[in-house]
């Protein structure tokens, strides 16, 4: 597995103080002790501890847990936050160095997640601050839900502690003491409880990954250092995972959080580093209605995202704390802390409804449109038109399919076909033939409703363009000039909206001769129909011509020169060949009446 | 691979709905349109099109990329974001329901990511509203510096994006009109390049892993629906990786961005899904000297985190973007936009000063100690009773050893042996004798200076804990009684921060039935010496029992009790020990004087 063993880094022995140097790169509001490699503490840049009139909340631990606890370091949670190497308890004297740079004389609370590594250096930092005349107190916490207590090592501290450093974090920021700020960390600490799932083990800087878990597997109640978890079991659907967590963490028989139906509580879904946003989601939307009906649970807040991480393991831990108004009001407290997340707090009813798919305001005013029982010549005009060009693309099916077969995915043909078909049909049931303009809008119709694909979305576009410029130059009958505008304001929308213009090997390429021929000679006095059956000329060669080009777009651009220089572009052929097959038709009905 | 295909998800078709649940879950300001499966947008709660007085802006596109773009709605950035599929692109009754839901009387802006898919059926939808009456504009973001332009797909979007959305976002809730909006955006999205690095494939939900990148590869310039990158090469530091990136984003040849040596720019150092924080913030930490000091450019803000992802991708993407005193207000003013960063605003100056690591406030009272010429009676107790235990446990280090490698791992006797000898010698040079107090501290200073591990700690907090409590009651000799608080005081220490008590299989065995017994005969008015001595035996007959206890942590949690029981444990013998060594000899120094 050294696929996973992957990492961004430069020295894996200096991972630690170089991420410290990112963060406070990234973030003008933090600062760090000038004591690497050894004393490696994040602390406010705005604290100093000689004038700093507040209790200080200090925390910390291995390093590897990013954003723990460096990124809650900032006003209304953390004060400092010792980092020890990956997974290892930073040294006595580099916690001594963060209480003493932001402990003022109201004191500080170290609060400490249950590893005894961290107890016992914690412990040892403290005792010694004390003997130097600095007001320290310590709440340990231990809010692993998965194992029973292991004798002195006890429950483990997870993400849970994270509502800790928020509470006493919003507690000083509040002005309380050191006593008040410790009894609130405390409470708090004995409110919570987290229970994690892993799909993988995660990779420490410079090491090989074990691969423990096999495939298929998760493993229950994970450590945050990559330790064993209680048990592996075969990967379910997470609906499943989230009721068996919610489950264990509020067993009534290990009654480890105090937590009975009609409480209030809040939920931490937590990724572990590797997990997407989308899985953390998902997660959360399944706990929120679990707790409710499930548990009997009023969900107050829900915090989704990496918040306690175990470098880049796959899984997420979820965390349920019992709240009540005073608990509430702290973790809603305003933070400059960067990684609490923000917009949690509001009022959050029960259930959410959906706001309701808004319909077109078109669609009130619209009537069915409905084919006439008798056309007008001008409209005779335009069906003989259609039927031509929709015939043209029928007939050339196999021709088409054959040429992209060379050069691209060997539907073009069908495709069209798709399209002529459909409009051939819905022409004879309801186009609107004595209404030029909205006949167009309806040839998208057509289009829309069964084409499909990138061509699909072209031809819908450049029907709608042409429909929408028609629309603004005309009431009645449409004249030669309005069809020129609308050919040109069709093209342009396909080159906007596309991307492509001439010379990319497109439809544009037997478009737009033919749009600017048919300028130029209506300009010039033209007979209307001889410069539309003169400008299809200038489609065919531009269509013929795209053999020279280079391709620009999808698979064409990984076909050899060779290969694309005896083939045109089918999308300009086919557009190239409906345009001169409806400029044919017209010259002949000109010539029969 | 099937490792890494395992997600924590339900139906892999749902994923995108399942996600947006969990997401109005977690946000009360965010909202969804109840048109699931085919419709999926994401909205302010707080907005309404009949009502709303500014220009909307709204994005999207393929889903897999979050929290980019959902998680950028909020007030000051995104009005709505439109998710397709997994990779895909909305469909165009998607994209034409946010805009009807979110539009108001000043229109909207369509912010796109350049890809062929995004381009069209946005654009469609774009017409169709203009058709419907609603002011739209369009703007397509082509960010990527790693590839030549490609013909008609160009540039592809990438996480620049992101500040294109900040800066309309800002503008429209500035209260400028649709022109002005489209043009800062517009101008925003031809200031910014991006350039991505990919360590492994992202997996689809349902699907098994390519491994197309080998082991010890990354790939340059990777696109985000998981295509192939513009070139595979070997892993290199992350230092390497980041001046490569640079280079290619500010190439003066491609001239992909207008940024010239002094220039103000902004950096984002962007995850793709699994990159942990800490990589992220070394990168960080390396692209702003180089930006800086090989490219000549001051970098004003710093965003590092995970915000436009390819699902569970290992790597990352480096998006400079130039800015003057107007982008650089959009960039800051305030957004409830969940996922944009907070605390990234503010003064940054060219290189940051840590701050100097505090010294103890004793440091300067404390003058070096010395050990004195001639002793008291009392001191030349202490340096008897001293002597006496370090020796025992010199004598004692086979033993002790030996029944450490029966239950432990194996080291108790060496580590007693070093922290023994250690004292032995101290006391010798410099310990002040004629002050107990002191010298208790002292020898707390030699275990530490030697000891280390867990045992090392556990003596050192013994000892600061006993001085602590000398050092509150007496100022000159100690009495009997004083001594046995201190040794209370330290129990209690020892036991609070390593979370042992009575019957955990520890040193705590031997010390607290000593300390109890102690304690009684004194306050029975006992000879303190035979009080001593008593306690002594007690000491070792509570290490004796260890021998039936179950152990309570580390190694011997995995031993069998038989084994347990056919030794006591050697940190409780140790401890019994010493006591009753110094007990003994302070009895024997009683007896000759």
């Amino acid at each position: 597995m050294s696929f996973q063993g992957k990492k961004l880094i430069n020295d894996p022995n200096a991972v630690v103080t170089e991420f410290i140097e990112g963060l406070v790169e990234t973030y003008p509001g933090l600062q760090y002790l000038d004591g690497f490699p050894e004393v490696k503490v994040v602390l406010r840049a705005d604290v100093s501890s000689s004038t700093y009139n507040y209790v200080s909340v200090i925390s910390g631990g291995g390093s590897g847990h990013e954003p723990a606890h460096a990124g809650f370091v900032g006003q209304g949670m953390l004060t400092a936050a010792i980092c020890g190497d990956i997974f290892a308890s930073p040294p006595v004297d580099s916690i001594l160095a963060g209480i003493r740079a932001v402990t003022g004389p109201k004191g500080c609370l170290l609060i400490v997640k249950n590893y005894t590594g961290d107890r016992l250096n914690f412990g040892l930092a403290a005792e010694q601050a004390k003997s130097e005349g600095y007001k320290v107190e310590m709440v340990i916490v231990g809010d692993d839900c998965a194992l029973p207590p292991r004798g002195i090592a006890g429950r483990r501290g997870l993400a849970g502690t994270i509502f800790v450093h928020k509470v006493a974090g919003a507690a000083a920021a509040d002005g309380c003491s050191l006593t008040e700020v410790t009894a609130e960390a405390r409470r708090a600490s004995e409110m919570v409880g987290t229970m994690g799932v892993a799909l993988s083990v995660c990779t420490l800087p410079g090491q090989v990954t074990s691969d423990r878990l096999g495939p298929g597997k998760m493993e229950l109640g994970l450590g945050i250092h990559g330790e064993p978890g209680a048990a592996v079991a075969d990967l379910q659907p997470v609906d499943v995972v989230v009721a068996h967590v919610l489950m264990q963490i509020l067993s009534p028989e290990t009654n480890y959080v105090p937590i009975e139906r009609g409480n209030n509580v809040v939920l931490m879904i937590n990724g572990l580093g590797a997990t997407p946003v989308m899985e953390l989601m998902v997660a959360a939307g399944k706990a929120v209605p679990r707790l409710q009906l499930e548990h009997g649970l009023a969900v107050d807040r829900v915090y989704t995202g990496s918040f306690m991480t175990s470098l880049d393991m796959a899984g997420l831990s979820i965390t349920v704390m019992k709240v009540d108004e005073g608990i509430l009001q702290r973790l809603d407290a305003p933070t400059k802390a960067l990684a609490w997340p923000v917009g949690v707090d509001g009022n959050r009813p029960p259930a959410k409804i959906p706001v309701p798919v808004p319909q077109s305001p078109l669609l009130k005013c619209n009537e069915l449109s409905t084919r006439p029982q008798e056309l007008s010549e001008h409209c005779h005009t335009l069906e003989v038109a259609i039927e031509a060009a929709a015939s043209e693309l029928i007939n050339m099916r196999d021709a088409l399919n054959e040429w992209d077969s060379k050069v691209g995915d060997g539907d073009c043909g069908s495709t069209m076909f798709r399209g002529a078909s459909a409009i051939l049909e819905d022409m004879k049931k309801y186009y609107p033939l004595n209404d030029v303009t909205e006949t167009v809008k309806e040839i998208g119709s057509s289009i829309r409703r069964v084409m499909g694909g990138t061509s699909g979305i072209i031809y819908d576009i450049l029907f709608k363009a042409a429909y929408a410029e028609l629309k603004s130059t005309n009431q009645g009958t449409v004249t030669s000039k309005e069809w020129a505008s609308a050919l040109q304001a069709a093209i342009a929308a396909v080159s906007k909206y596309g991307g492509a213009s001439a010379g990319y090997r497109t439809l544009l390429d037997a478009l737009i001769p033919a749009s600017e021929l048919l300028q130029e000679r209506l300009n010039a006095g033209d007979d209307p129909v001889d410069a539309f059956v003169l400008s299809s000329e200038a489609a065919i060669s531009g269509a013929m011509s795209t053999k020279d080009m280079p391709a620009q777009a999808g698979r064409s651009t990984y076909i050899s020169s060779d290969i694309l220089a005896s083939v045109p572009d089918p999308g300009a052929m086919a557009a190239a060949s409906w345009y001169k097959a409806s400029a044919l038709a017209v010259k002949k009905l000109q010539q029969t009446t």
